[in-house]
């Protein structure tokens, strides 16, 4: 059975209270639950992990070389800025999805440039709290590919 | 049943005849068939479309307009420079998802900044033809959820 | 009697149907007929094109050359990009006028800069409909004032 | 009748003047009676001021605000420099028309970027003299829009 | 008793009168009523001024060199485009407040550099008229610092 | 009795302790006891924190979205680069005060652009350690207005 | 015999018939006739075209791959901005040779950065209707190489 | 005996006052005097003016068109953001000759470009009061050479 | 004998992992131990770090102030972006080396900026681990020649 | 018989000896040797010349003023820096051919950029040693068509 | 008797030759001459040098380190790259200044940017070779200022 | 016994002469004699050459690949613009070690990119001439390592 390790970034956590919706209305343990229904689903064991510290998230790409098949990784916040995150998946020897709730190219100017797409094999954005049931989908494919 | 139209970009057509692989190893006509046969399994009219001209690309937009529920759109060599395109999208009413069989971040400079993103609902990228599959399967959901 | 070709680049046929109002709300065929009645106002023979296609945009220009004393043009999306349309127009001998319904430096930034403006004569913008009227109103008098 | 304010900015004074004719023949007394001349035609107030002051400037374009419906500007080598320029006509509640004699966008690079196009309603350029009686027609249309 | 100027630059005067509030909902005069109140409070002798010329606040720094011991500027629309006060502020001996009514920051690009900081012992944004009484009071504490 | 947090960042600590004095001449305990003392005469209750881990400031930003109604924060070194600790204040309800002990706009360039401000109501800088209780006072008056 | 394309641009058509003499006195038959017979000389079979669409351009880039053993390419305008051009050159297998009439270094910024450089094996500009008869030559030793 | 006009332009009459000696240490009346003297030796007379006012700059250059022969100007501040004064420069027929105390280009990033040397015969920077002489003895063989 | 505190950013546990060898080819534990013995043989006591969090590498730096006469700091992913760790460096008073297992000049654009340097004494790049004895022989020179 | 001068610069005595191959497979002195040839062939008297020295290279252009009808110049790794060379080739009268051996838009960023274009009547690159046979080819047209 | 060093860069041997008259109508040797008479008339022995090596240029403002009390140089093409001769120049101690026959801030952008200018003293260009005669006389005052 | 070129670029022979010591307290002679006596030591034949002229430094790297195992380069001044060192660097085969007196990333902005870095195995800065000694050292077991 393959190991996925599902990482969110800064303030993933606060996702669905904001009234105004940018990241969907439902909340970050809806959907945890729901990424965790679908991985059951898939066949997949699942460590979903939400932090706001870049180094604990680096820690985390860490431990999964030695025992995870495939990361998801939404660093949210640190997506602009942290060379330290892309340098762990760089890495990472498995494949990496790169998700956000929302589609970063339509907001401010400086979240348009991610450097966790330099190392990632796919990106999916703006599909909300669905893209992360996709993006486990998308994982599972990947994961059966390579152990093909 | 909702229409959903497809649309494919400047050497589309070329997908999997490249020795280098960097858009997969599927030829065009068997990534049409499989989007096809998802699209059956969703539920979904298909119109799958290719040109290598950004005026009929224009064209078809335009008349998505009238008939159809959502666009997906791979628009290849026109994504970072058609701001015609553009102006076409956003005069779409429905959800549109953008598609790119590469990651294309992880490609040259020139290939990081797309227009078609100010315009699309969402983005699933660097998945190949699978990836093609996943977008249908999104598009399936949003028309489903706005047609709620 | 002066021939004039007035050029409507993509999605100009779109006018009027935009719910925000962005290029006003009259349709693109009313705008048709109001210059249509302004040309036999002012004693012009008109010729009043639009096209989503580039290509035949400058294959109109380049017919021109041959036929008609001055050009109106409002390029659209293809105004910010089309260096190949500049060409045509540096090779036309007459006025050239650039229309636009929107004040295009009050949009987004990448519609900030014009390739249609170096070849221009001059420039109309901001006034919708009624600044192609004006337009047609100011290609006579530079016919008039050329062949005088 | 509609109050209109016509303001010239730094060496308009000067219209005319110049061998290579950058700005027409038109001296800038001759300008301004062609100016007065349509005004009357046109059933509309026209007071027509030209300062060297940036100041000066923005003591008429407040004064406007009390008094007058519309206001038409040609901030000459202001446009390009002048927030405080901006900033007052953002505080004027009429339409607002950007007037230029020349082509600013083929002339040299520092002229092709406006702060003043930020609060126009519309921008007629490069038709010389003839196009500020132009934009005292398109004046009249707007203030006879506004107030229908 | 310490000698302060509190210098407006241009459209100042118009604070509280554009209805969407981006300066606030007093008036001028009784932005100015209310410092004037907290510098007899503060033991302060106030000169506060307002100009739309940049010439007129140059002359003004100047003559304060003279005969003040700390000078508050709000430079509005100059302060990003003025190095000719820049100049003058650097030849003051005492200290300086550079102060904002709105967070400018928050809004257009164009906004974001300040000349003026270039001299500034301190910056004072985004508060209103209640951070024109903050500076009073921070300044009251620089001159008795300095006379200290 | 309003709940106001005040957050300082990376080195904030070390106050005091540059022979320079950048960051003026109080230490940090002295700066802390100087605000808790202004605290208590506003009427304020107040949390005063430093750290020099982004994670923890963002974790203290998350945990005032429940308990308390106006956040103080000098991120420090962090201002310049933190997307993730901008997010945090992004999603804080409250009126949010950026402070800074030094004008950053007169140091290095890597120090004139703060993603604290896109959040911030309003900005205090370059006053030392007195800016801070200028801070606390107008944070009073932001929060007495919020609750008026 | 070596089957050899040769592409041409938007507005090549045009060439010779500008007064300034911009990119020579030949018109543009003239130039195909001596192409031809060149051709002729070097024992080349020899496709000559021009269009004004890049979209054609593409679909005979593509049709090249099947039957021809190198291209010769002036896209002209399309030159500085067509990334559509570029990758169906990619995918082009044979030697590919840019060529352009004038020296596009020597003229407006804008014409300073060719797309079609990154896909070329050689280069020729600026030697007018001669270069183009250089370039058949230099792809005749190519092809002969290639087939060596 | 040829009329030459010496415009000095904000804060110049602070010139020497500075205790870090970045303008010299002879003040203004000292370095008018100095040039009075240079130019009764030199066969000139000389108008020399001082004024932190653009627009009265403006007014001196616009006067000068009709009166002087040549033209020495340090516009201060102005110099590198005036276009408004460029233009006037532009529109003066004689030689003008462009001053600096300091040398400019030793200074502030932000005062290494000068809008005025595009309007310039020369450039004299860096001498202090003793550069001004020079250029004093530069006019009088500028305009003997016309004459001649 | 002099305290020398050896500080290693994110990832750098890694090394010696990769099979491409960015980093050399011995492991970690294998590059401490190498340094242990050199500082040794030098007379120095080392303190050798490894984190993936910014926060605690500035607690280390500051801890150093009290305790340490010289630091060597290879902060990895950080160096490009961490102005926090740059604040904490600019506060150490003893000699500071900036050292890379790789030459980072030769890498990625992003990677050829360093915050680190502007605080550093020296800098030594891509000597791999030989490159950190090298270093640890220079802060012994550094440290001896401030004791002297 | 024509006089022509072929100025080669730094390094390019090193081609075909680079394992790599981006500079194709021949000597230098088979190059020059071929060259020769060539010159002979076409009824050219070659002056054929190589260095390290920019002062070299600058003294040969000059003295080819004199005594030669056209320079060809591979100016190598100088082609991207030396505005020297450029200023010197500006004063040559004749015709001027810039070669490279490889395709220098395809290479390094910085050598995207050349200052021999702005003298150059045309330019051959990516052809290597055949390429600079084409150049002698063309410069004996341009000399011939120069002497008609 | 005061010792000048008059250094003269690539090029500076044409001057007079271009039929423009870019450089004044003098030749080389008439420049010099003239120089030569003044410095004899201000009492200056005069070392006047012209090379095309920049090397060359760098040994002699070394050797004019230990003999010579200023320099003069006109850097030509090497102005606005050459930082080792920068170099140099901030290692000489006496007064140093930059001329220019032209205004190079008229010319080519590339030519605006002097490196020379970080060393100079002073900078006198546009005036031809009178300028050359005016900047003997700046450097008599210089040296005599500094002897003084 | 390994054979070194250790190249110094220009001004590297007044090290140590200037007053503010940038390049520390040591003559050159002395640095290499220094130089020489750790060649010694480490059993190494050591070249030790500067020059002021980019050529001869080229003409010493060509000469240094048929004899040399191994470079040391201070280019000084031509570090940051010579493209045509960094070609002759990239055709020598061994190791290259980049050198520089003082950390170059502390100085003026155009000193913190260098071309010798795209060839340089490594690079020591900052440590004055005992940076050299230490380069000599990791040049020894660069060979040393190769050889084995």
């Amino acid at each position: 059975m393959p190991q996925i390790m599902f990482i969110n970034g800064p303030n993933a956590n606060l996702y669905g209270l904001d009234p105004a919706g940018t990241y969907g209305l439902q909340s970050f343990p809806q959907i945890e639950a729901a990424c965790r229904a679908k991985a059951t689903e898939l066949g997949i064991a699942l460590d979903f992990h939400q932090s706001n510290h870049e180094g604990v998230i680096i820690d985390w790409i860490q431990q999964a070389r030695q025992s995870h098949d495939g990361l998801l990784i939404n660093a949210a916040g640190l997506t602009y800025t942290s060379i330290a995150i892309l340098d762990a998946l760089l890495a990472f020897p498995g494949p990496i999805l790169e998700c956000h709730m929302s589609n970063i190219w339509k907001r401010e100017p400086f979240r348009h440039h991610s450097f966790i797409s330099k190392a990632a094999t796919g990106v999916i954005a703006g599909l909300g709290a669905d893209g992360y049931l996709l993006a486990l989908t998308a994982m599972k494919q990947l994961v059966d590919q390579k152990a093909a």
